[in-house]
């Protein structure tokens, strides 16, 4: 296997990437200069020895724009530094792109959690697939800010579902002991549904949740 | 324009269909045997001397199976006279395909009313467009009957929203008179809805309508 | 079953049409008026009383527009007795949509032959599926016209290679004896072919037919 | 811009990929380990060193592998120093990824050259955009091995038909002096292919290239 080859099987494993569309990338950089592919080098570099993952969240964040925010010997990122956030409530999402999406939206003014991705349906060892332990520790820790809500901000499909129970289960004894309330992205028709195509967990959502 | 172009012409009227699959139906007509004819014909026959539009609900409804429920001298449809269903919940629907698609799901046991369509934006005549004042003469004679809420079931869009609007203003002596509460379909998660590619409209009727 | 479910019966046999989009079409001809029910009756009627199969080449035309030029007691088509057209050149085509297309092309100026259909892949019977008995007694006819040559005018896949073959077959004796080519429609790249995605079939008879 | 964004960029630039995807091959990055990232950047290091562009053809080649067979100073791929390649016979195609897909078919048994684009239309200055002097160039010294054809291996839609006549032009007082033919890969029906949604121009090509 050849330098080309051995390049399109690399990207042939990025997320959504297939043999074709690989050979392409492959093609695409070698056309590019030297310059172009010393600052692709250059950015991968950097983003491994940039980015970190939040002591708090766990989500991926640049530690070079945080740097002075951070206190000494604890990466925190800038949502989980950000005093002006709400720390009664905390979102569970699975993973740092759903949280972008949020963020984006400038909607959700409380604090995050990100597992690192959903439970497959009949997966035995969630443990190992999401971040539970992590998410119990900063959960405690939450309790003496007041923390009041946690909101379950995962996929509204069958992976989403099991995960959200696995979730709950893991919470059960803290959020009954200490009453805080956990609570689920609200169903029903998302922007642009229509009726005549809906299926009927839509519409059963659609008409519990109405008002 | 001969016999096979006129009707292309008739089939590229039907909804959702071009020229070219139009001229596919005309072939296949074509070498149907004269029975299959006679029972299609038969059938748009039957299905326009059979079908009524129900004097409450304004559905369409086949009159041969309603029969022998008809009080004599008012055409009203199975749901409309359906005893078991619930007076006190109206659901108004912009489309006939709608309410079937909701009474398939077995979810709503209320009654309902069909619009007839739905109020394209910024249109200045929605009464030509809709059938607000059969709406309103049902709701005034539901009242009677114990009518308590009024739930605006029309597509999670534009028109949708504009024509909900429109149906609100119509109703909104009536409904603050006699205290109808009225409600909308909720909105959120539809099913199979991944939060990393929300929009902010869903996310953020995703976070009101958590629970 | 009523009215409308049988009609959204017969609508979802139409080529292309699930039961969804023949529910679509049932109401849509519910809210037509009672003249355009009458218009689109009259039309099937139309059709199948107008129509007729050619005798010589098999597809369906209106006789309405034929009559001043037929020949009594011969039902023949517009191409059939159009003498400006090449009698020495003959398409077989499989339906008559295909004949249509290239009609519409203006590219073709000699005769047709309609099969009625493809054979599917080891059909044991397929005098049973397409016309081999009319196209037969076409070329015969034909031959005493100076017909020259025989186009297999078919589709570039796997069933009409096999119906070409077994057209070929048929003709072997004919084609022999009196030394007509048959010949097929040429393959290579079609409008839009880009070579990045040309499979290997399609390379090999751009190569074989380069010019 | 944080080294996330900065990264999201880049990606963002590969072709056919938009800013949702590049966010994505970013996180993907971000989650794996140190050696996979080590062994991603070290192989476009490599690539980079390792290709060449061939100084006949013009395609990339892996160096590392031609090493043993080249000519000490002068870089060749191994199409280019094959003896059992048929040197009478020339393809010109666009792209590195054009050449790949024909010999992949194993079909053409000839020499090659890459253009290394095409001419959009009405672009007046065609030797910025594909290296015509190059091909001149081999052409010339095929012209001493005995080059007999020359066939324009170019995409068929109008991009590919215009860098076709403007290397047919730059071609023709070689091509004349020397009697070299210019063949262009054959049109016709590409496999799949169905005559019903044929265009004018394939069936026309079709028509023309039966046989």
């Amino acid at each position: 296997m050849n330098s080309i080859d051995r390049l399109i099987k690399i990207f042939s494993e990025f997320p959504g990437i297939g043999p074709k569309q690989a050979r392409r990338f492959v093609y695409f950089l070698i056309t590019r200069n030297d310059a172009y592919i010393e600052e692709f080098k250059n950015e991968i570099t950097e983003l491994k020895s940039d980015i970190e993952s939040c002591v708090d969240c766990k989500r991926y964040f640049s530690q070079s724009i945080q740097k002075g925010k951070n206190i000494i010997g604890k990466k925190l990122c800038s949502i989980c530094t950000d005093d002006s956030r709400d720390n009664t409530l905390l979102m569970i999402v699975s993973r740092d792109i759903d949280l972008d999406n949020i963020e984006k939206s400038h909607l959700f003014n409380g604090k995050y959690f990100v597992l690192g991705g959903l439970v497959p349906i009949l997966d035995k060892e969630p443990e190992k697939r999401i971040r539970l332990k992590d998410m119990l520790s900063l959960v405690s820790r939450m309790l003496e800010k007041g923390l009041k809500e946690i909101i379950l901000g995962l996929d509204a499909n069958a992976e989403g579902e099991y995960t959200a129970e696995i979730v709950r289960n893991a919470l059960s004894s803290l959020s009954e002991k200490y009453k805080i309330k956990i609570s689920e992205l609200g169903r029903g028709l998302s922007t642009g549904t229509e009726l005549e195509y809906s299926d009927p967990e839509t519409i059963k959502n659609a008409l519990k949740n109405r008002g």
